[in-house]
């Protein structure tokens, strides 16, 4: 059994039920998700050795944060409970035309606040086959960018894979510092990439043609890269989308088939779920079928509700080979 | 800031939840609507200055009828609480090819027994920039016909323009009039008529061949006004419509583009939107953006639950202007 | 008034609410369902007098189960109360690329051990018009195959019809005989036989090329045969499916006109829908028009949340004469 | 088995979760009461057979009122369905000193406008042990005095014992007679009459110093009387009641033990619920257990959300024996 | 109509269903609350003319909080939309020997942000006739506490009555200032102070043995004085309580009855119902009646669930006049 | 860190929501629960290393049974998913004098099926302080009994405390062994067993006249036995119980305080919650104290709905220390 670790925070999630506004919720669903666990998630529900490193404030909320990283499956004895908020992100679904909306309340969060010393990495990191993180964490706060490196350089030590989800977002990144002042150097110590032309630019501060050009770049500039992984959504409306994805290696690239996501349920955490099925692909698979897995689980993810996907192997496999047709299985 | 005036009906609306049957619910979702305060309260939300004119009964539910106008940012200081019941309308929503369905259960509802001397007009109408009606109002009792005929005159009086929705319903005027004893002296009073041919056929009492000859006729015959509006809805299932909307000047013509509305979460109120939308757009725009705004408006309604249009002035901008893509907004 | 008598198990249907994963759930919305009291129960909504024959526990829970049947109109005083559990099956709502699934555990149930000579079976069968039943009551126990057995010997010494679902599960024959001990000596019995090529396959151990060859073995092998049904499901995905249905005489063919089928509710019991639908129409319409209105019967179902068909015959015909355009009706 | 009669409106119930207010509600849970078919379901649930009297209107929540009447085991066979309107109760339930609150609507409903002559009395009647009316039937309007009176008279023709609750409500009687036009000729024919003072006093227009005196002259002025039954109820505040009751004979008196209610779920439909209770009480035990088992049965009502008293036979004698202590049932 | 202004925080209120802890919901009930606005709900449900001043976050949750303040009858036009967040508690409701529990996540929020000089005090204060404050705004931030005495000053200027609730709290005051830095200056400009003896300690940063030396200290510390008011509460646990209130004036001091509160549904709020009585009794009645009324209203707020007092006028006056026995009115 | 080992069955469960009867429900809240596991979910809220052994089914709900275990802190890793149905316990919560009623259905579960060498008893004793388990599980099969033997050997090879609460059903022990032919085994290798008169009788199959000649005999039988645990309730009703607790050493016993329940919302699994208590109580503290503590955590489990005592360290000791008023903790 492969053993993972991830990385990053995880907020409450407050939606109001169904397809209503903020504006007029009497409710909300309640969840607990972030990019990194979600991936963590997904592997755990397949079997995997999870742990997650985050910290909780230390109180009911926190702890039930905790437990609810504990039912999918995750390692949470490396978290600690400290004092500082529980950062919040407010989602609202939208249908057709209208868009879903994120209202994030996550400033001053334990999290945030966490110092890389706080943390026992060599215990953390014992074993594991494998570290994620996302371009989000370094985007938090000076102490978070200082934990991501911290987590890599001792990945590096212990020879651990490194993936990252570059994930630039442009309403982080408040602390002081841009992207490019810190994310070369992480990106120096990630073997697989996700990311689209967009997160390179933002990220290292240049401008890319194509992607092509950013291929070309980022096998030249960063030697440990692997791989290079790049979703494509189409977006007509927010109940039907087109995903598919791809995968670039130093010298061959495999293309997943294409999904039509006609009734989506629920958009978040997909591309979590993608890089939790690229992961289990990668350490089980070819890199053709890699992709074909990792798409598989980031398209079905639409059907399930809440920020983790949560589909048996054998459901993502065999929807990897072709089989979607939704039959009731009895 | 614009002020506008609305009159109708409010009634409690019960609906089971999702998509179960009247036969098989066990709770009812409660919601307070009527056509022309739903107009009132899309303009609300766009920060309109709105006052709605209706009467509820003097009980804790009527009081919960005006909270709730109040939350959506409409006046209720000229709302009477008098004798009568509250109007209720059960709803059942359809999907696919099952309809939705309405019961009406408004016969002797506080409004249908208020008087129009029970009014302070000129208070109601003080600064006001527009009125508003429909033709639901005076198919309901004599009173509410002599209500609107009040209201409209007033209106006249102090030069407030005027739109009127005519929403011809066979099931109404059961008390002894017929609709053109009663509408073509409101509409020898309005500005802006929404209505489609067999509107205008039911209420004139007169036969049209097209649309073409109903809109020669109405410029005619009715000098004061300024425009017609129709829309036009192809409904391929409950859950599948496509819409689209024309407004006729007396010079020039302008269509909106076309929605496909792929899957529907509410349909009721999408007119009332459409309606709100016009006003805003005819006091704010030119008339060829005016019924762009409009028909965003009734669009992006099919995706909220409820009789109201909770969708800010940017989301129908954006939509109007063509973005419709659903991207979650972060 | 016709009077129809249907045999089989009622079970406790436990459904996490909405497009919720098992896994996640922390409620069950509550149902009773079963293959051929669902055919009752349409029947009954219909205005027919139907009398259900099946067990249940002699505690609240199996009080409610006969409740639910009587509210749906069904006579439940053939029913005993006796010792077992009650059948519960879990029912999970896939969506999309992701299937809906159903865990059985109806192991041990009241109704599986119901001995046939428990039943009044005169009483029973007392003016019947038609006995439906389906070949999943053989398959439970050999109680349960005694018992069908017998219920269909008395409806031929009293000359009522009967109709039978053969609805070939390979997860049930687990009592020690297989289909072919058991099956043949029903269809002998039956006029009416719902079922596509791989039922007969299975249940006579015979292989078949085709449905014509299907058909016309049937037809000779089983004398008193007066109709072979046989419905077609292309299933998309789990949200989006397209049927249609044949009606196979001795001599005339019958095909109903196909539906698309694109925002599925509740896919459960459409089969059973259709089986009403066809006992409907047999009996009330000529051949050509019982497809029609069977087939608008099951696609119909597909809106309603639950195992039970809850539209009005009014609502089928509607539909059976090519109106679904889901208006809503006022 | 028994076979009882009960005759009188079922409204749909409409109350906000909880403790909630109407005024902060979104939304009703929906159930379907009315005063003498709540006595009918306590009777049905203990085995005895029950038809009810009433008319519903003929659309799907007329429909689901039957159903839910059938559900309770309520044999439904002869209730119309017809024009008018589904009377409806808006119910909110209180809690310490503050009230539970009922706004009732249901002027116009279809059972107000029924006619004696619509129903097939004989049927109706054919084998019954008893029939129970209550006060509030002869209040709704003079077709609903009309129909109370010719069941009564019906009874006495078939010789079918009556019972009566009183049940004085001074908000109805608005059809333009008073309670002491109607209400002696009704008593003459009821063999139980459930009532307090002030009952007495408004239905036959006079004054009475104590009960004894109202019970001598009841006694001496319904020569067909065999009993008086009264209930006491001291009302601490909405969660705290102490209830007891007494039955009259014309020659001794029986009184039930007194119950402390510490903890009230809902008050609604107690006094139907010891009407139910009575009934049995007196066609299966002696006078004194009857009015002990009554009792019973109205103070566990106190226990069950809804209107209607779902406690088996059991439960009731258990109580009525002494045993309330709450032990969990394994 | 009297006119009244409250000013101060209005957080999102999150609790989980019933008697849940927050480590076991799945969702919360949403509600918005602050202590000085439930005053003016409670002004405004008895038609009260009440403006309330705060600040909310410029997107659709601080809309949803502005539009639940109009749907309680609070003027909402004086309230900047501004940066910041929207500050949050949780609540969980206890039960018996369990306490509730509150998580306050207030910091940063867009009133706490607010400074004096962005609100147009003169048209805020145009003929009112009372301010209410409470301790709890000058604890959260020097902006706060500068806005408090502006208000103050202000009111002093155009001669408006003001109430203030010391309400001390030891969690907040982390800005740098101790009450006693802030405090003093605003008792100058209150005429009616609502405290206990701890409040007085904290806020004055003196030491008192017996409420009798608060009170003298008091009246000769504050020379505008009129009244101090207490209210007294034992907990027996968090279901069931005993509270009364005593009026002290310079020359006479009034109690009023005492409640036993013995089924509580939510204690919150229940201050700021008593506050609202206060001041509704003081602008209304004589000081005996008014501190009997304030009474009634603060102990028919337990059994209203959220933060507001939602009763009539007519209802408390009952409960103070000594009814209170819960009958159901009809 | 303490190390506790517990065993037995985890049912899922399932209860109508607030005081609704099964007849009525059209939903179940979902637990998952089970005495010994209850027992385990304690001690891990409280920090306490604890893992659970037991069985569950290899599907998504047996998945989520030990999701659901996770949460609540329990080490699930050596729990086997087997074939085998989801044992299922039905809970319809009291009220007053209305009991509360437990259905099982629990027959034929996995964990009935599993042997004892399906397990490493050597790595699930590993370092363990404590084994706990209660005489449910060795009344529900063969291989139940077998299993609780070979656990309780290894503990005594290993030197691990073992406590056992006798919890005598007469409804188990339906496997064909009398509780005296397997529960005297047993005891001999437990030290702490929580039980009273009537469990010590059916275990042993002797008479005793009192508690005292229970606890001389076990001390003399058992003389491993450090402690006899004794509670003792008083069910006035289902909302209101008395409860106290004593423990029995063999030189000393010490009695706890005694609770009034005055507002049970959920009595399941107060005696796992006191049991959990105890083992926290005799590892951490003196007999004394252990006893004091055991009871609050019993007693303060009333408040909470579910199975599980989900209140911290803090909240037990400050009940234990005689604190219970439930003020609002901020």
């Amino acid at each position: 059994m492969k053993k993972i670790v991830t990385l990053g925070e995880v907020m409450l999630r407050l939606s109001p039920p169904g397809n209503q506004r903020f504006f007029q919720t009497h409710s909300f669903d309640v969840e607990f998700g972030g990019s990194e666990a979600n991936v963590g998630a997904a592997l755990a529900y397949w079997g995997m050795d999870v742990a997650h490193i985050t910290a909780f404030p230390d109180h009911e909320i926190g702890w039930a944060a905790a437990g609810q990283l504990r039912k999918n499956g995750i390692d949470t004895r490396f978290i600690p409970h400290v004092s500082g908020r529980m950062g919040v992100y407010y989602l609202e679904q939208g249908a057709m035309q209208r868009s879903s909306q994120v209202i994030y309340d996550r400033a001053g969060s334990a999290f945030a606040n966490l110092e890389p010393s706080k943390l026992d990495w060599d215990a953390i990191l014992e074993g594991a086959d494998w570290l994620h993180w996302s371009g989000i964490t370094p985007a938090l706060s000076q102490n978070c960018a200082d934990l991501t490196l911290t987590a890599l350089q001792k990945a590096k030590e212990k020879g651990v894979k490194v993936s990252g989800d570059l994930n630039y977002r442009s309403n982080l990144w408040q602390f002081g510092k841009a992207p490019h002042d810190i994310m070369p150097k992480l990106m120096e110590l990630t073997h697989v990439i996700i990311a689209g032309t967009r997160d390179f630019k933002q990220c290292l501060n240049e401008d890319y043609k194509s992607f092509t050009e950013v291929r070309n770049m980022a096998f030249e500039r960063f030697p440990q890269l692997d791989y290079i992984v790049k979703t494509d959504r189409i977006s007509h409306s927010s109940s039907n989308n087109t995903i598919s994805a791809t995968l670039f290696g130093k010298k061959k690239t495999f293309s997943s088939r294409s999904y039509e996501l006609t009734h989506i349920v629920d958009r978040v955490g997909t591309g979590d779920a993608f890089g939790g099925g690229l992961i289990y692909g990668l350490l089980h698979m070819k890199p053709k079928d890699a992709i074909e897995f990792a798409m598989a689980a980031g398209a079905i993810k639409h059907s399930v509700p809440g920020d983790i996907l949560l589909c048996s192997l054998q459901e993502v496999k065999e929807l990897a080979a072709g089989e979607g047709g939704g039959k009731i299985k009895r």
